[in-house]
């Protein structure tokens, strides 16, 4: 057969966690590199802690090129060997290798309508350092918020640095609709802003600079929950981040759903009422108006009102909360509502989408043992494939953490599926 | 490198629309021949009348391989040869190739709440037998409904055998959650039916044997609008299928997004008035009860009872589009309101699935000049990304007409993906 263009074999096998050895040339020998780079440390990060012999039999790949290979990822600093142990009776000691988790790390940001987060992660998704910080953000310029948001992020790059870590990135999340190639926010309704250009705004703030992603706060909750949420086998669901504002991420066979132009899963301004009271979004009875925070807090009886839900006496989460296990009636009631407006428009995302499993996230996680019974009834009434096939509804277990935690995940993922990136201190050995 | 298991990079390679080059062994070979066939069968299915040169040019193989393997799709009676023709200055002339609309074509049938059609394909797409049957098919069983589908298949089958078709298998498309695999009909609450084998039902009665296979109607639709419908370049849709239940089919990279389990897409069981009446699937206030074929002839003041519809006097489609023309008030009031509240759950399914076009089918397409202007009215005030990236509104090109357009349609397409399955009569000429 004739020779002629493989770019694209190579490019369909790069994500199937097989070995590679179709390169002639020097271009296809760096593709083939990077692609049992990948292979070999994904190995490293789920295995635990395994030996250069097991990566190889694991892989497929020849002992020499795994070693070449770990040898690469070590001087990167992604890869850490234990030290020579006794593992079997007979033969060398072998060295157990895992990931890194003391050098490069994962930065994240969630600047939300009432609090900025931040949270670093190591390369195993451990959590090195994570901060909430109350705030009312209504009412401000994005320029003041985003610019407490800078200052936040440099104390915590300061702290790390400090404990000898490596900022290798920052993963923005922010409660609107963004497009997420130029980090662009569209429009925040709850925080009343349009058109901000989030991802400039940081890479141009942080010295040194960082790479820098954008993107809506459900989904990287949602990202955040699939990766860190301890949920084994767990690859389809719909997380419903409950905040003030109301979204949804739609994890499929573990792969965000962004929709055709990023915007799926605005759940939040799906009409419940559709001649109800006006959104901030220009709409009537969106699902936020009946579910979202602030919407909670004032049927309770608490203020409710714009800064009023942190921590505040009359208008505090906290106060609910006690409130609720005290079986106040209002309280109840208005957490019911809540559970029932949330039910209809989680069952019309149910109708549409088909997901197996829902994830009561966010505020929705504190509030599950009062909320689950109604959302469950609703559900049951309304969702047509409920008789055969009734959708799973679990309580997350990040609870109002999930979107900071995805931020910062977003990083360390990237690290890991192109280590290629944080190579350039490192020597490059021919061969693969 | 050590060799290994090739297996992955030649699967994820098969979709590519490249040739593929990796076989080494004869399973190898096999599955090479397969992939290149397909190839070869493509780009003479989409590139219109092709010489063999053209072909080789085109998919990167030799002429010498292409020639192989244009013998055995021709021998196979998939492909056809013009005959000779001139076609540039210089050298011999080129015998132009295209799919053989002549010999296998596909059998569909869509089995409705008020008719059951039927229509045969040939494999460029080409109708070559259409007829809906009106009647309704509420309150008998199954097993009649199905049987009286089987003889309509039977006369369409005779008919085309007659001048000489053959037909490859059967796509049935019916309304309701279908579980594709088995071809099991789990509900269709507009039929009132449920777990009925629809697929086994046709695989025991047509004789020779058929392959069938079974989905729900509103994807068939969705399917048949992507293949049939005319609309160049657009990949990316939600088809709104309205008949007496109302189903949407989603369309994302020209490929059809069934959800986790098979069952996205149920529009008709949004809630678009929560408290409202209740619907044959359980649930209050569903989106069939006000934009639903039923609903909108009673609100227009004619009958809507089971079976009026269908051309009698007093009850029928005709008729409301009669009025509809002339202007009748009561008429437009209905069709206005189906409007609004097809706009609101379609807004929903905007939210949450993110299409950047929707497409009006069925009865829709029928009412799109009355229908349009309140639709796209409650889209502007709730679709969240509205204001920067409007959703485009069409009317289907096939209307009614294509969902057994898509049913005929899956098995000319699943012909021209995998046309080993009907090479048994060809020979199989070693390389490729």
């Amino acid at each position: 057969m004739a020779g002629g263009d493989e770019r694209s074999v190579t490019g369909a096998a790069a994500g199937q966690g097989t070995p590679m050895r179709l390169g002639r040339s020097p271009a296809r020998q760096h593709t083939l590199r990077e692609h049992n780079l990948v292979l070999v440390l994904q190995h490293i990060a789920t295995g635990g802690a395994l030996s250069r012999a097991s990566v190889s039999k694991r892989t497929g790949l020849t002992k020499a090129t795994v070693s070449s290979l770990v040898d690469t990822l070590v001087q990167a600093g992604l890869v850490t060997e234990l030290g020579p142990e006794a593992r079997g009776a007979v033969g060398r000691p072998a060295s157990a290798l895992t990931l890194n988790r003391a050098g490069l790390v994962g930065l994240g940001l969630e600047v939300n309508v009432d609090y900025i987060a931040v949270c670093v992660t190591d390369l195993a998704g451990g959590v090195r350092y994570l901060r909430t910080r109350l705030g009312d953000n209504r009412r401000q310029s994005p320029g003041r918020v985003l610019g407490r948001a800078v200052r936040i992020a440099r104390t915590a790059v300061d702290a790390v640095e400090a404990d000898g870590y490596t900022v290798a990135g920052l993963g923005v999340a922010v409660p609107g609709l963004v497009e997420a190639e130029q980090g662009l926010l569209h429009l925040a309704p709850n925080l009343g802003w349009t058109d901000v250009l989030v991802e400039e705004f940081f890479a141009s703030r942080l010295a040194p600079p960082l790479p820098v992603t954008v993107d809506n706060e459900a989904n990287l909750a949602a990202l955040g929950e699939l990766w860190f949420g301890g949920h084994d086998g767990l690859t389809d669901f719909v997380h419903v981040s409950g905040e003030i504002g109301v979204g949804a991420g739609v994890i499929v066979g573990r792969e965000l759903f962004r929709g055709v132009r990023g915007f799926a899963g605005e759940v939040g301004h799906v009409a419940v009422d559709r001649d109800g009271p006006r959104c901030r979004c220009g709409a009537r009875g969106c699902l936020e108006l009946v579910a979202g925070q602030e919407a909670i807090l004032r049927a309770a009886g608490l203020t409710g009102e714009a800064g009023t839900s942190m921590g505040q006496p009359g208008g505090s989460v906290a106060e609910l909360l006690a409130r609720a296990r005290g079986g106040e009636p209002r309280t109840l009631q208005a957490i019911e509502a809540a559970g029932r407006g949330l039910g209809v428009a989680v069952a019309a995302l149910v109708n549409l989408l088909d997901p197996s499993t829902v994830v009561l996230g966010g505020l929705y996680t504190l509030l599950e043992p009062w909320l689950r019974a109604p959302f469950s009834e609703e559900l049951s009434e309304r969702v047509v494939a409920q008789r055969w096939s009734p959708v799973r509804v679990l309580a997350s277990r990040l609870g109002p953490d999930a979107a900071v935690r995805g931020a910062a995940g977003t990083v360390v993922k990237e690290i890991l599926s192109h280590p290629s990136a944080v190579l350039h201190g490192a020597a490059h050995p021919e061969g693969g």
